[in-house]
Parts: structure tokens; C-alpha cells; sequence
């Protein structure tokens, strides 16, 4: 049964703390094997990575027909039906001007002393997003990966997505044309984050690789970073929402249903200042479960890690939400904007009854990867960010170097490392000739 | 001794490629006992600090005297002489003056269906910053991480650093000071790393820990990434030096010594296009290297990993700087300005004859910690960004829904997530009704 909390009770800190605490997911640990699978990819390249295809994927592959054709994919992606292209161009349209204002912007000054200072963004050469196969395979995530990289600027972008039996997903290829990617791969596991990392005869390394996948492939990312970029290593997924009398409780119901329903480890959690909204929601979620499609997923997560908690008040909701730091923050209250000014740690706010998080999953522009596992106290969404980087410029002049030199020469001698206060002094002193 | 190499010569492609793929540094394996060192401090907390601290900095602490008093610290500043107080306070003014710049800004607006959209940044709570004891103990690295830190608005600084047999380092604690650091701790290795990631009874936890370290606090961050955030982890540091036939041979000399000065692992590359700059450079750095202080360290550095590459003009320089994407970049060429335009991945540039790499390392306002070992490739210098994080917003209209609801319908049936799709027609339901 989920938990049931009230902030009035003697035990509730205790009770509380233990919410926080709990580890809702075992990762299996494989970094044995998949340090053996990087080890063969980067030994024996191609060769390799179709064997291990054809064990994994039980698919046979030539080094030509590891890479999906201009002409497979336009097969495969005119099977795709109207209404769903209509709503993946609307999606991509939507997500691509959110991201196009992330673009940071690159500054140089003059400084009283007449040094110019500044920086400047550049884009990755090329980016790697990993694309789950079978039941996790969503079109949306690569749209969510893929066009803040091409917004970014990012020159090659190759997907790698694993087509086991050689089933190709027709929405994640059109997904993958609307974003823009220039390679596609059906390659998947430990094998394709290597091969992308690494590089084969026939795949040219990537600097960043991005995107979901199971336990091989985070592992993966984890072995090959710092040879390459990685973005965060997702954990399961949560929501909170905060509800007042104000709201229907069938539709919180539903949205935290809608986290349920993704995965077994997902936590649905809701905050109320109203006692009635809390057996009302419950309620509503006990219906549901009785005939959703994915009852079954969502049960599990709902009975394991749903929690109910009533509050006396908004403020102490918004101050228990900054202390879980929900992937997903819903504001089902009358006046939303007023209490996400109390919200300091969140992945994504959805303010007021009319902002479902299944928008912010699809359509409504900002990303849908968000940190997970209360990282959102030090960490941010998946966007622009991710995918550029920036190069500090300082230029001296003679006028410059003669005012604050000395300053880095005594800050050189005091740690002990001569050779960086020569390189000034000898500057130095060239001017005082 | 140095590689010397000519891009004309036949089997340059071979050996530029084996100069970038060298590896310059073997850590040890340490994991396993950081992992023992890690579980123990999170099981006894203070009591296993402190027995760790004596062992391994032969120091009896007690939990009051884990952490400096106010007392203490000013009884140690007092004893920095004026010029080096005069030196730091200068750089620590001119580093917030560049953060400061970097602030990024919240952003909210209202699109053509009448949602809005935007995001917020806010600062991490509370941030740890590991300080090297001994010959490694930098207090312009203090500077470095703690200043952008407090820029960001972090409420909550606590640096932890290992004061060996009881000797602390007076500029440390003033550079400290200087940067508004809240707490300072004296304690050191993977157990000071483990007591700012999951706290003590004294030492409340942190939500990042950045700053350098040896093997056992790299080892000990890459265990708590995830709990924690963390910043990169430094490789040995490098030096590129393009330069033209215009520039002082010896103070190039002297600014690649000081990098080869700080380890033998440090690189220090030189590309010119004038082979008699590439002579009288190589001649100076073995005449400083007859009588530097460090010329032990800058001696082994030079020999092992030291690199003289002719190129026939400054376009091939940049083509192969952006290929190596070194930590630092110095331009010292007659026109820098141009050549910069050219420059798509480096941590920091250094434009122009005046500007040696030391000022960046004290001075100049930029960040000293940057992306080493090619990691320029895709990721940035430490920076205010390293200490915020994004929060992003969306609020929906009914009329907003109704435009855009049917498109996130469509995708989550198209996903086979059902709740999704529920939870947005529910409300599409209510507004036809």
C-alpha cells in the first residue's frame, strides 16, 4: 500500500526521512561484463559489434548495413500515419523554439586596466544519442535528445538504436529525420555506446554521447566517460504534485498515473493541505488501476513507492518539496505562480490545473529529460547547455600586464612554482628596459 | 627527449595521432579501498573520521576541533605577509568580477497558444571544496572554486582540507576568507570526501563537492557522483603554444616550463610555423631547465611529454590545436585575434605576447580549472553555471490545451502510455462539456 503521512503526527520526520531515503531500484551490477564488451568493440571494431548483434539482437549485419540507408529509412518512415506525423512535426516545431532561447551568448569587455576578457561558446564536433529498442523505444525521447544538439550546432549526430530481430521502429526514424540526425545506426547495449565512443572501421567516433537505456548502457556511459561526454545517468522517474480543496482529483489521479505507469521503480507522491483531496486522489487512483492498460506497471510503483502526505499548509508543502527535489513538480493549487516562487529545487514545474506533465512529456517545448533521484539539487535538465562549451579569452597589454603582473608573480613565488612568475617577470622587465 | 615533429614529413599523421593518444598518467586503483574508507565513514561518521585522520595525517582531532574556529583562522591569516594579502585580494576581486558576468538569467514568455513557457536558475544549497594539503595546497585554487560558488548565491560553503602532522597553510585560510567560505574543515582523502556527501554528526552534507585532489579523492568522487554532483576530474595539465616567427623565444620557453613544472605528467606542446623559433624555443627551455627550481618535475615533464611540431602555416596550427583541444591555448602570433576566430575547442586562450598563462592562473578574472586531457572536446572550465541549475516552467491555458493537448494524445497512444493520454483528455473532456 502507498504510504500515508501527515505532517501532524509525532512520528512524521522519522517517517518522512525514510521516503527520502528509500532506494526504489537495484541495478544489477554488470560493469564486468560490459567492460569486457568495450574492450572487444575497441579491439576488434566492426567485427565485434556484429557479432555481438547478432548474439544480442539476433540479427546478422555487414559493416555496409550497419547504418539504416537514406532509402530504409524513407520505407520506413512512409509507413507512419498522418496524425502522427502531424503530432511529431507539431512536437519537434515546439521543442525546437523552447531550446533555440537556450543558446547562451558569448561575451568579450575591455577592464580598467585595458585587458580584454571574455568567453565564447562553441559547439560539440559530434554527439552519440543512445535510442532504447522494444518497449522503451520513444520517438519523443530522441526529438528531446536530439534537437537541442542540432540547436546547439552540433555538426555530426548519429543515433545508435538496437532493432532486435531487425524490428525497426518507424515513429523513432521519422523522429530522428525531423531532429535532423545525420547517422543512424541499428546497434544497441554496451557494444553501440562503445562503438560510438571509440570509433570502428565503419563508425567515426562521437565527443558526447546522450539518451536513456537499461543497466549495460548506463554502465557503458559511466566506463567511457572522460574519453567522452556523457549526460546524466537516469534514475527512475518520480512526480510530486501539490494539490489544494480547489482541484479535481481525478485528474491528479491521472497524472500521477501517468508516472506510474512508466516503470515499476517510478514514485507518484501527493502533498495536500486538504484531507478530502487525499482520499479523493486515492480513491480515484484505486479506480483507474482496476482497468488501465498498464495496470499492472503502475499498480507496483503506486503500492511499493506512492506516498500521500497532508500538510497544514502550502508553505510547508513547497518546503517538503524542496527537500525531496522532484523530477516532476505539478502545482494544482489556485494561485501556482505564487507557490513556485517557494520551489528551489525541481526539474520541471507544471503550473495550475491545465498543465498535465504528459505535456511537458511530448509537446509542450521544454525537455523531458530531467534529473531524477533528487539530483535536481545540483543538477538541470537535459538542453543547448549540454551540448556546447565555452573557451575563456583574456588578451594583455603591455599597460595590463605592467598593473596586475606582479600580483600573479608574489602569488607564483608563494606556491612555490618559479617558472610561472619568470614567465611574467621576464615580460616585465622587458618593460622597465 | 621531446617529440619533434614536421607536418611535411610522410609519417606525421602516425606520430601527431601517437602524441594525442599517449597516456600520460597511470592512477593507481584505488577504488576498492576508498569504497571500505567511504562505508566506513557513513556507518561511524565522526568517530571514523577521526581515527582515518589520525592515521593518516597523524593528527588527534576530536568532534569540536574538526573544524577550524574563528579564532584559529584569523590567529593564522594574521600571519600572512602584506603583499601576498595585497596579491590574493586583488585576484579574488578581479575573479568575481569575471563570474559575476556569468550569471545566467531566468526567462519567462507566453507563446502564440497562449502558454507560457520559461525556466529558472537557481543555486545549489550547500557546496563542499576539496583543498590538497602539503606541496599541492593551492590558495588560488581556493580562489578558483569557491568565488564562482558564492556568485551563484551557494548559501552554505564548507572546504575540507588535510592539515598533515597539524600544519596548516595560512593563505589557504585567507584566500578562504576572502571568498566567503562558511565552514573549514580539517580533514582530508576519500574520508573528507564521504563526510560532505552523506555528513557526520558534525559535518551536515553537501549537495556538490568540487575541487582537486590525488587518486584516493578522485577515486572518492567518481563513488558519491549521484548523491552528490560533482565537478570534472582533472588529468594532468597541458600547455599548447602556437606561435610565429614575431614572438621572444624565452618567455615562450618560460610558459611552457610553467606548466611543466607543476608534474611530470604535465604536457607542454609547441606549434610554429618558423623552425628557427622552433630551435630557440627548444634551446631556452634546456637553458632554464639547467637551473629552475622545479627542474626536476619540469625536466621529466619536458622529456616524456614535451612537443616541438612544425607546420607550414598558422591555419594547419589551428587544425591541429582543435584536434589536440589543449586545457591552455596560447596565441602568441602577430595577429591573435584572427587566429582565434579559427580555435574551436580549448579550456582558455591566451591571446597575444603579453598575455602568459600565469596571469590566467592567478589574475586575469577566467577560471584556472579546466577541461584537461582533450576533454575541451565537450566540456568547460569550472564557472558560476557549475553551481546553479535550471528549473524549467510551463503553464498551460485551457485554450492552450485544447490546441496542443490532442498532439500530446496522440503520442502517448502512439507510446503505448495510456495514463498519459488520460490525463489530458480528461481535461480536453471537461472543456467540451
Amino acid at each position: 500500500m502507498p504510504v500515508f503521512l501527515n505532517a501532524h503526527d509525532a512520528d512524521f520526520e522519522n517517517a518522512f526521512a525514510a521516503l527520502l531515503g528509500a532506494k526504489r531500484e537495484d541495478s544489477p551490477d554488470v560493469d564486468h561484463i560490459v567492460a569486457g564488451i568495450i574492450a572487444d568493440v575497441r579491439k576488434r571494431g566492426d567485427t565485434a559489434l556484429i557479432e555481438l548483434t547478432e548474439k544480442f539482437d539476433r540479427l546478422a549485419l555487414t559493416p555496409e548495413t550497419l547504418r539504416f540507408s537514406t532509402e530504409e529509412i524513407a520505407t520506413l518512415v512512409a509507413q507512419v500515419p498522418d496524425n502522427e506525423r502531424a503530432a511529431l512535426e507539431l512536437s519537434a516545431a515546439r521543442i525546437q523554439d523552447y531550446h533555440a532561447r537556450q543558446m547562451p551568448s558569448d561575451e568579450t569587455w575591455t577592464d580598467d586596466t585595458g585587458a580584454m576578457l571574455g568567453w565564447r561558446w562553441s559547439p560539440v564536433s559530434a554527439a552519440g544519442l543512445y535510442v532504447p529498442g522494444g518497449l522503451a523505444s520513444y520517438p519523443s525521447s530522441v526529438l528531446m535528445n536530439a534537437i537541442p544538439a542540432k540547436v546547439a550546432g552540433v555538426e555530426r549526430l548519429a543515433i545508435a538504436v538496437p532493432t532486435p530481430d531487425g524490428q525497426a521502429n518507424p515513429l523513432v526514424l521519422l523522429a530522428a529525420q525531423l531532429s535532423g540526425v545525420d547517422e543512424v545506426y541499428r546497434i544497441g547495449g554496451a557494444q553501440a555506446i562503445a562503438a560510438l565512443a571509440y570509433g570502428t572501421e565503419t563508425i567515426a567516433p562521437v565527443d558526447k554521447i546522450t539518451g536513456p537505456g537499461n543497466a549495460f548502457v548506463a554502465a557503458a556511459k559511466r566506463r567511457v566517460f572522460g574519453k567522452v561526454g556523457i549526460d546524466m545517468i537516469a534514475g527512475p522517474s518520480e512526480i510530486l504534485v501539490i494539490a489544494d480543496a480547489s482541484q479535481n482529483p481525478d485528474w491528479i489521479a491521472l497524472d500521477m498515473l501517468s508516472q506510474a505507469e512508466h516503470d515499476e521503480s517510478a514514485q507518484s507522491i501527493l502533498i495536500t493541505n486538504d484531507a478530502g483531496m487525499a482520499h479523493a486522489v486515492s480513491a480515484a487512483i484505486d479506480k483507474h488501476l482496476q482497468t488501465l492498460e498498464r495496470r499492472k506497471i503502475a499498480g507496483a510503483s503506486w503500492r511499493n513507492f506512492g506516498a500521500v502526505i497532508i500538510v497544514p499548509d502550502l508553505d510547508r508543502a513547497a518546503e517538503l518539496s524542496n527537500r525531496i527535489a522532484p523530477e516532476h513538480l505539478e502545482l494544482c493549487v489556485e494561485d501556482p505562480d505564487a507557490l513556485s516562487q517557494k520551489i528551489t529545487h525541481a526539474g520541471a514545474i507544471f503550473l495550475g490545473a491545465w498543465t498535465p506533465e504528459a505535456i511537458g512529456d511530448y509537446v509542450g517545448g521544454p525537455n523531458h529529460v530531467l534529473p531524477t533521484a533528487r539530483s535536481a539539487r545540483f543538477s538541470s535538465g537535459l538542453s543547448v547547455m549540454d551540448f556546447v562549451k565555452r573557451t575563456t579569452l583574456a588578451k594583455m597589454t603591455p599597460e595590463a600586464l605592467r598593473t596586475i603582473g606582479p600580483t600573479a608573480e608574489t602569488l607564483a613565488i608563494s606556491e612555490s612554482l618559479e617558472a610561472h612568475g619568470l614567465s611574467v617577470r621576464a615580460r616585465l622587465d622587458h618593460l622597465n628596459d
